[in-house]
């Protein structure tokens, strides 16, 4: 199991918030599990949670739709289209929840991927909302639960990639 | 001539900016021209320049690309997806200019279309950057002159269109 921890990092009052995280794999593996429609599954997603792909057009322009659904068969949809894919090095995407009352709150997700020495990869993602309010909501939904199981499900699946090789 | 006026409002160190704009036309013909092929090269873009439609995807996910064109034939691109086109009402778009020295300092365009009386439009686009700097950049580019000019066209553009009726 990797030691590697998830860092989420939101301060009061601005209309971003970050999520930071070192894996134990090649910056082309983090990259193609971030777009890989055979690999996003296996990891997005809280444990206790289906993860299924809608939608994943590849690329610039590229639609995108995720649903997860909980074991009692409730679906929480997810969807938006990506600005710009630039492998390995970064995702700049819209991001929209379903589940809220009204439609329109949406977010531009920055992931950055770096390559750090010994095959690592730092992830940075930037999430910036249309105001403090959808930041500080999203963060109390509870996100943090959901973003920490999928990247430790995520630290799994590189073990067992990484074991293939 | 409108006498309606073009508000810019950037609040100091946060990473969003407005603009704000009342014209003399309904909103189902202003929503019209803020997506319309044949209508968009006629306003957008500063009086000495002439704008071109490279790519202009219509709905939900589609892609778009503008071009500018100075005197001297210098071209400046802008691009983007768009999230969301929910007409009359709403447009949600990225928003990219190419002339920067790199990519990825993408913004996330929201424009409300809201009917006024007196068959009347009240258009607020709220522009969220990655950062303050990013925001700052854009507002010091001499954007607003492109703004104002640009909206002035169009209330050019509604005193035609609506005479014609």
């Amino acid at each position: 199991m990797s030691k590697n921890k998830t860092t989420i990092v939101a301060e009061p009052g601005k209309q971003e918030a970050f999520i930071i995280r070192e894996f134990e794999a090649p910056r082309e593996l983090v990259y193609k599990a971030f777009t890989d429609p055979k690999l996003l599954p296996r990891w997005v997603g809280p444990c206790d949670m289906k993860m299924k792909i809608d939608v994943l057009e590849p690329g610039d322009g590229g639609r995108w739709r995720f649903i997860h659904t909980t074991k009692d068969g409730h679906d929480f949809g997810f969807h938006g289209v990506c600005h710009e894919a630039t492998a390995p090095e970064r995702l700049i995407r819209t991001f929209e929840f379903e589940g809220l009352p009204e439609r329109g709150h949406v977010v531009l997700e920055t992931a950055i991927f770096e390559a750090l020495p010994g095959d690592r990869t730092k992830v940075t993602i930037q999430s910036v909302f249309r105001s403090v309010q959808d930041r500080d909501g999203m963060i109390m939904s509870g996100m943090e639960k959901g973003v920490v199981e999928s990247h430790e499900k995520l630290d799994e699946l590189f073990e067992k990639e990484l074991q293939l090789k």
